[in-house]
């Protein structure tokens, strides 16, 4: 039986915990807390520093197989291990690409891959250089995640509060839709790609509402977006599961805006909604087997379910039976100990081929089920 | 958050922790054996004896809610929790009726539920005295599970090997078909049916080849099996996830084979192919949630992979590439460490609209995918 870890123990590794539990593999998780989400799902839990590089190797060094649920983890160690012949998916010189922003944006454009006008800034005093550039979106260089880390500038007065380290100024641009796919690349190059996905914002909230599966976009917007996504996860040579995120201009461009190389939020609605999930996917794809099939069985959205505004203390959750009353919703509780205003607690996926009805219970769920403290 | 405990951690238990992840449930398990195939998906695995009072005791004393993966267990010890305010699912006195298979008959009896007409027999040397009953089914009252314990007799040479313990004997009838229905029974008695699985055996080898679900049978027929099924479950008084097995003779006569009061190999296609699992159903039922939807999003058919004549040793498994290069096949190995002839390893499900490719590919997956011993 083959051994694999998974570097990191929140709510993604613990989706592919539940369906690694569907082959034949041993399943090794670290994490520095004991109390993580993914923890509960396993008997192989050990206690470590995923940025370490000695707890890594150690962790690492007599699997056969390991990847990541954040890109925060210690690359060092995952080259040195790759190396000892243990397969790394993604590969580390993927991870390190992606890890970086400033790499990231490089990467694009070394690739020919359309992406936003951008700049470099090493410190925020550089920042008064580029005045003329404004409005524009600053995201810090190394360290950013899930919203934190990027920043819109407006006007000079908001050079205050910019980051004051090696950072991405993007120009601002007037977007029409975000769009996500997820690929996923076996070790011999071919690719499953998923239907696009509509991520839908709340305009007066600047925070992502739901998503919408397959995005309603026209056939050769489709076509155009698959083919920046799959460019992308080529030139990135590597095995893996990958999120490629998309900005449609008004002009009707389509830029990258960024990559994600494991598993995704924006593909959590392929457990029910298509033949293979993501997660089974990239097991698939780490434990060497062939790719599954990335097809939609059923339209799908998706909601968050984040703390609430002054949510803070142990979790519990408010309308839980009247959204698991809504026909074919799933619910997706995290198993996080404690909320946090805005924390990503859980997720619903809605399956319906009737848009209206997706959007009933879109709109229900959000009403309803609220991540608070007990 | 709540604490909720399963008995037994063979494949069932494991794909009730599966679908466990997605709630908020603190989940544990008791097994006698350390490597088991559900210890390995749970930080809280208890070593212990299920058919142990006191065993169960200590597990149950301090969780909300228990259920059950295997009949065996101690019932004594769960009417005592049950007693103490400890939520029994199914009730132990539902448990009791079927656990024993003499008093299952007599259950079937007094609630005009159609059942194989029968006799019991206290000991082997009995036997001789309903010589005229033959050709019989013998099922030994107490401790049969997964085949054993059952046996034809067909003459009275058959005696010698014949079970010297309380039994039932019953009339064998000529079977046309064997048909499954899953039901889930919320606490307030309102059951969600799941539609009837065809359970196709091997002529020559006299085993379950397969199943399909929904089986194919005609509308009035499927009302009637359903009508039997669910006045079955009613009678069990009980909430619960049920298994009712039926037999349909050479007239066209609905019996009632037998019931299993838990999740059931016949269930298992509900993972991919219903809205709501068998194992999705049972835990609503255990956390006080509505219950799921049991339609079916597509037909599908189910292979058992069992162990192979002769296999004994540490499991391992051929073909699993070429069945998962199978469109829309689902492979879920249980994890055993060992595999012994005929042992249930692991099953293959399969989603198609199309009768043609279900059956083509349960012939490949019949013909590839075999659990031998390394």
């Amino acid at each position: 039986m083959m051994n694999a870890g998974i570097l990191g123990g929140g709510q993604l590794g613990k989706m592919l915990l539940q369906a690694a539990a569907n082959y034949p593999v041993k399943m090794y998780l670290m994490d520095n807390d004991a109390h993580c989400p993914a923890a509960a799902l396993t008997s192989n839990f050990v206690l470590g520093d995923i940025r370490n590089y000695d707890d890594v190797i150690q962790f690492g060094k007599d699997l056969d197989v390991i990847t990541i649920e954040i890109e925060n983890v210690n690359i060092d160690a995952l080259e040195a291990l790759e190396n000892d012949g243990v397969r790394i998916i993604p590969k580390p010189a993927a991870l390190r690409i992606i890890k970086n922003k400033i790499t990231q944006k490089e990467f694009y454009l070394q690739n020919n891959i359309p992406t936003a006008e951008y700049l470099i800034t090493d410190s925020k005093a550089a920042l008064n250089n580029h005045k003329d550039f404004l409005p524009a979106v600053h995201k810090v260089g190394e360290g950013g995640y899930d919203g934190k880390g990027v920043q819109i500038l407006f006007n000079e007065h908001d050079f205050e509060h910019a980051f004051d380290a090696p950072s991405v100024l993007e120009k601002m641009i007037g977007i029409e839709k975000e769009i996500a796919v997820i690929i996923g690349v076996s070790p011999k190059g071919d690719m499953a790609v998923y239907e696009p996905v509509d991520m839908v914002f709340d305009p007066k909230l600047n925070l992502l509402s739901h998503q919408i599966s397959p995005a309603k976009i026209d056939q050769n917007l489709t076509y155009k977006i698959e083919a920046i996504a799959q460019k992308v996860a080529k030139a990135l040579q590597s095995p893996g599961l990958f999120a490629i995120e998309l900005l449609l201009d008004k002009a009707g461009n389509v830029l990258v805006n960024e990559a994600a190389p494991r598993v995704h939020n924006s593909g959590h609605h392929s457990i029910e909604a298509c033949y293979s999930s993501q997660y089974d996917m990239l097991l698939r794809i780490m434990l060497g087997y062939p790719l599954g099939n990335p097809k939609q069985i059923l339209p799908a959205a998706i909601v968050n379910i984040v703390g609430e505004p002054n949510a803070n203390g142990p979790a519990s959750y408010t309308g839980l039976k009247k959204v698991l009353s809504l026909q074919n919703t799933f619910v997706h509780i995290y198993g996080k100990s404690h909320v946090k205003p805005g924390r990503k607690m859980g997720h619903v996926t809605i399956l319906s081929a009737d848009e209206k009805d997706l959007k009933n219970k879109i709109q229900i769920i959000k009403d309803e089920l609220k991540a608070v403290a007990q």
